[in-house]
């Protein structure tokens, strides 16, 4: 016997079909003889409907006058339907079920209402619930804060608040049911041999989520690492008990496969930003950031060239291109002060990662994939490294190439089984 | 300065622009200088699209597997985002407002989930927020149980939990806002010389309320008369200062017009039975109606017959029309039994009411009754009677005859101002 935390999201229980659908997958788990505690999204379409009813109320409306709480307070009730159904839809198959919401955990967060963190999970209403034999069914993406208020962790939160459950509970894993069947070498749809991968360590998954593997969201992999909690990422509309079907993201140490490389992937919302000619002083390069971050956008790859006179450089680095025109009027207001001649920007770039725990151990993958992507003639603009990802900015045009060249280039392609 | 409970139901709130209206009604209170505690329903059709889910969810399952409480998680979400968008509308147009779930106050109530009764409310947080300048605005219609589960007042429950919280709250008003301008003498699209009264009594007020007249729920009237909270309805569309819009229902002493009848109403919700030829034996009143009562069917009006024979005796009684078939299905199963030789019904009849304080003092309202209706032919079934209300049934092909016919012999017509 197990305790598992099974999670869906809004495709999964996006109408009364699905949502028994859901039902009979948590039944098998039951009837294998498992504890099990859902967590649930709000039904597809729903939280958008939710989120244009405060637009449609704000419209208008001077933004200081904006009280994220009582938007929480509107949005939440989205997993609570969600919840309360697929309770429902376990009772008449014949299960014991009962709904949960955050506050009824509680679900303990900060008061950032719409992008709240979770701070503490109380599992111990719920664990003894599990143990009596009853299904819970947990709200996602929400909990409540030390005021008692209705707290919501994001879009995509509940991810984080299945993974945080889990490790609450001690739960043996946290299954999260998608409509995927688990995590790629690299997007199928661009990478035709792309394939499915068993295992994956947490550390590469952490860096595919962030760099736009949209199969999981980026703090519930965080969190899972810290907590150790295996992660199973799975097609909800597939066979759970096909090995085809689902991804284990686990300790390095259990992934057996020691392959270099993991996955190759890419992100379009990258933009690039040159100043050229910039007065190479000291403290100019917090200057810049600090305008930056101060406005919230996020600075992704920097590079400063190599001077070719002794007092100027040329800088440059990436934000995200919906992050561009707000960056440039910041930059382009300030130009005089920051000492820069002239602010150049391209957003038809594209930013290219290949990724792997095996980088630690192996040398030469910078080489290859420098190699592989010169013999296509494709240009490297900009190049940042971290201990597990070597990621590249190319011209945008080149990146279903550049995708397929690398996955073949570090033998990631799938051989006819 | 006053504390006013403000109540607004589904139509009030039934898009961002009725919202908006809202929230204009109660700045205008605070801009008295009045603290104010808002209490609202789910926005028009939404709880009807909430049960629907449920019941689809439910549809060809076992009765026995239905588990009320996670009908009310569901539906109760209704509320929470209308109180969410009365909120976020006050906010923007530049007031204090915060939402409180039933659970947040905490409004307590039974574990009947569905038609839970308030137990208990604990105000204290909430008035203490009002004091200090906050609108509160409540979810109506719920509470929460001890054990800490979401539960429902049952359908219009929402002028229940905005009278009990005048009451926990001590408020000087409790002002229900609907879609009519008060409370009538009598129907005015039957009557069309019915007229608004300025003031009625608790008791006159419960009598027509549960008589068919649906400006309030019959369970809030009677908590405003146990806490002696004065409620006034009027409607949202109209000026609230203008003396026409609305109807204070208050105590006895406090309506000034001592008039013999307040009110002439109806109810088309009926249907008569009657039993012929009983054998007339100790405890056969007491048989049929116990089988009734067992099967949930609520009898209102009895008259058993003088007999004709020593022996034998005829019985006829009024039940609701939706349970006819039902009642007729288990007296005919039990005929033998009860010892009748015949059973014949009639669902065309209507149960006529008039109703006054006025009654207790003043002899001759039933004379008067009964005088004008035979004067136009009106024949007079069943008769039943209570302290401040006389009620006959007749053929319902009468019903607007009979209504005019008493609105003017009890000199309740309006007059030319």
């Amino acid at each position: 016997m197990a305790r598992l935390v099974m999670k869906f999201g809004g495709t999964s229980v996006g109408s009364v079909e699905r949502i028994q659908n859901v039902a009979r997958l948590v039944a098998r788990e039951v009837d294998a003889g498992n504890e099990v505690a859902v967590v649930v999204s709000a039904m597809a379409g729903e939280t958008d409907r939710l989120v244009a009813l405060v637009e449609d109320m704000r419209s208008g409306a001077n933004t200081s006058s904006h009280d994220e709480s009582e938007y929480d307070a509107v949005v939440a009730t989205g997993e609570q339907v969600s919840s309360g159904l697929l309770s429902i839809a376990l009772q008449v198959m014949g299960y014991r079920a009962r709904s949960w919401n955050g506050w009824q955990i509680p679900i303990r967060t900060s008061d950032v209402h719409g992008s709240a963190r979770i701070d503490d999970i109380d599992a111990e209403s719920l664990g003894t619930s599990l143990s009596e034999g009853n299904i819970g069914v947990v709200t996602g993406f929400q909990g409540v804060t030390e005021n008692g208020r209705i707290a919501t962790l994001g879009r995509g939160g509940s991810d984080t608040s299945a993974v945080a459950l889990a490790a609450a509970l001690r739960a043996d894993r946290c299954d999260i049911y998608t409509d995927v069947d688990g995590v790629y070498t690299s997007d199928p749809r661009i990478v035709q041999k792309a394939h499915k991968l068993d295992r994956i360590s947490y550390e590469e998954m952490l860096e595919l989520a962030s760099l736009g593997a949209k199969v999981l969201q980026t703090r519930s992999v965080e969190m899972a690492m810290v907590h150790q909690v295996p992660m199973r990422v799975l097609n909800s509309m597939g066979d759970p008990d096909d090995p085809k079907n689902g991804t284990l993201v686990c300790d390095e140490d259990d992934v057996v496969e020691s392959i270099m490389v993991s996955g190759v992937t890419y992100s379009r919302d990258e933009a690039r930003i040159n100043l050229l000619r910039v007065t190479d002083q000291p403290g100019i390069a917090s200057k810049i950031f600090g305008l930056l971050a101060d406005a919230n956008i996020n600075v992704d790859m920097i590079v400063q060239n190599v001077s070719r006179s002794a007092t100027q450089t040329n800088m440059t680095f990436t934000v995200r291109e919906s992050d561009l025109a707000r960056a440039l009027e910041l930059l382009e207001a300030r130009q005089e002060e920051i000492g820069c001649e002239e602010i150049t920007s391209d957003d038809h770039v594209v930013k290219l990662s290949v990724v792997g725990v095996g980088m630690r151990s192996h040398a030469g993958v910078a080489s290859t994939m420098f190699a592989a992507l010169a013999e296509k003639g494709i240009n490297i603009d900009v190049i940042s490294t971290s201990e597990i990802k070597i990621s590249v900015l190319i011209d945008e045009q080149y990146t279903e190439l550049a995708l397929r060249t690398l996955h073949t280039a570090f033998g990631l392609d799938a051989t006819e089984q």
